[in-house]
């Protein structure tokens, strides 16, 4: 039987989901792919670090974390590393990164990712801000190591939006990619379009967890057009940055609004959209006006974040609460539309899963 | 460059689609995967057939059919060749077999297949027949002899379904598939709640050329019945025949249950399902029981084929017209759900092209 090792940067709700998946599929991956995956090290941010490149146990270091003890506590390895030491000093063959997302300067993923890959490891993220910011750098530098760089749970959780482009769509042409790529405010406004304000309708979203208590990066479209940017940086061979982006969020939606747009069978929903500057269509007022763009995305507004009013009946009118859906147009097949979930640790976890698959079995 | 060499058998609409769609993507072959695809040999049923291993000159050959000429007047090369003697004949990597469907006894594409793998081809085919009767046997002769087994078009033509489940959902156990997966059926329900009659709406389907001039295969279930046998031996692991899937059409769907169903939010939809029968819960009045199945399919109704009430807002619901569209049902991710076109030459012919790119690209 095939046997992987890795480590695991982040032991936050991801990182756990992913030990636990880890163990949930053992059997599955053993029969399915003859194949083991063992965790050599883990480093958290409130709980400790431990390396132990024969494995870890994953169900006692699970069990030490809820119950608030060091993950260290249950274990033989090394022991009080720094994140850094620990990926230097682990005998593993994939970095899992999943310490928290920052869109700022992308630190600490990226330094994380940067001595992976100077250490021959592939790297799998989930950590939105060293991709977003950083990714045509990382891919060029795993790419001249012959590594690989996987970033499937970076947009949708664990909906294979990447994979499908990347691989299913391979010989497909891709002119644009829109849709709902944050489920916090489309929870929002589903509930403000069954009779909620604003206000209220955000609060009941803090309290199913959907929302942070500081809902800034949501509601003002900061997420989503993080992921427009990984979108258009790593699936349509972009050079942009966050700037480049426009964005605006949901704040200024009224329930006014969204009751007039449902009497007349629309819905407004936080779009987020990449149009490739290769084969740009620009619609203007509802006509279809050819332009002829030089280099990819030259044009600031082709990455957008903003409301649009939506047919309810639509693909992207149907989704509802926390739901997640991305339509992409190709050349050949015209729209293609993938629903699923866009967020939950164990969702986002499988992400993870899929890329390690995709890595191990090709 | 890398040079992959295709013989073709079948040079109907598929056929000359595939050919053409090579030749539009040239430059897109070689730029984004350094990747040349030539045509060496070509047999169609009534335009004949043509044999060069150095290939042949498509952009002729599909104008000779265009002008319903013979393809073996436009180019040299060895003609006459039977299919069975060209693909013998052929210096090939892989076979693309795009004969008619037949789900009598699979031939001739199932021969076509065979001899194929063994002359150490790799096959790809759109042909439903051979792979709803015989797709085991052919897989395991392929893995056998370290060859390429690919089916995409199978299904719903170049919408990615088969490649979502076996990579992107690579980590996931699939408990159901079910879906919209004819769109001359759907077309025909969905005229039918625009005010036509049944006989109306076929006979609008028959000029838009959607339904054949003997519609049974599409009306009756049996089209719908073949993929979900698909689904189940090729995707879930099964070893179920025609006989197995229980099978009933739309010709029984009258204009009154139709309106009954749109005035209560409700609409009609032909749904191709298969559960699992490793993990199977059956769903009897509402509630879920679980069953325990000892192997794969066991129970007859795991696959079927019948007319389903579904919430016009749902998923399903809101496929209109010719689209397709399918719930994926798994263990960590819910529900994922893909829709796309289901039919179309083109179409078809780019599930041939993704197969090929995934057997080169990896």
């Amino acid at each position: 039987m095939k046997n992987v090792k890795v480590v695991l940067a982040g032991f936050g709700v991801v990182g756990e989901a992913f030990a636990q998946l880890i163990l949930d599929k053992t059997e599955f991956m053993a029969e399915k792919y003859d194949l083991s995956v063992s965790i050599v090290g883990i480093a958290g941010a409130s709980k400790g670090s431990v390396l132990n490149n024969d494995g870890l146990p994953l169900a006692e270091i699970i069990g030490a974390k809820k119950a608030g003890k060091q993950i260290s506590e249950v274990c033989d390895g090394e022991k009080n590393l720094s994140t850094i030491e620990l990926i230097e000093k682990a005998k593993a063959d994939i970095l899992v990164e999943v310490t928290p997302t920052n869109f700022v300067d992308g630190l600490p993923g990226t330094k994380h990712m940067d001595i992976a890959f100077d250490n021959n490891m592939n790297v799998i993220t989930v950590n939105k801000g060293p991709v977003a910011l950083d990714y045509n750098r990382l891919f060029n530098k795993a790419k001249a190591k012959k590594l690989q760089f996987k970033i499937e749970g970076t947009v949708v959780a664990g909906t294979p939006v990447i994979s499908l482009i990347e691989k299913s769509l391979a010989g497909a042409d891709i002119s644009s990619i829109s849709g709902v790529l944050n489920g916090t405010t489309n929870y929002i406004l589903c509930e403000m379009e069954k009779g909620l304000d604003y206000e209220s309708a955000l609060k009941q979203a803090q309290e199913l967890g959907y929302a942070e208590t500081d809902p800034t990066g949501d509601v003002e479209g900061h997420d989503v057009a993080g992921k427009v940017l990984i979108l258009a940086n790593a699936i349509l061979g972009a050079d942009i940055s966050y700037d480049d982006v426009s964005c605006e969020g949901i704040t200024k939606i009224t329930s006014q609004m969204v009751m007039k747009a449902k009497a007349e069978g629309n819905r407004y929903k936080l779009i987020g959209e990449v149009i490739n500057g290769k084969n740009v269509k620009c619609k203007v007022q509802g006509d279809e006006v050819a332009v002829k763009v030089d280099s990819a995305l030259a044009i600031n507004n082709l990455a957008s974040v903003k409301p649009v009013l939506v047919d309810s009946n639509s693909f992207l009118g149907s989704l509802t609460g926390a739901q997640n859906g991305l339509v992409i147009d190709t050349d050949i097949l015209g729209e293609v539309c993938i629903k699923g979930p866009g967020a939950g640790g164990r969702e986002t976890a499988f992400a993870v899963l899929s890329d390690l698959l995709s890595i191990v079995t090709g």
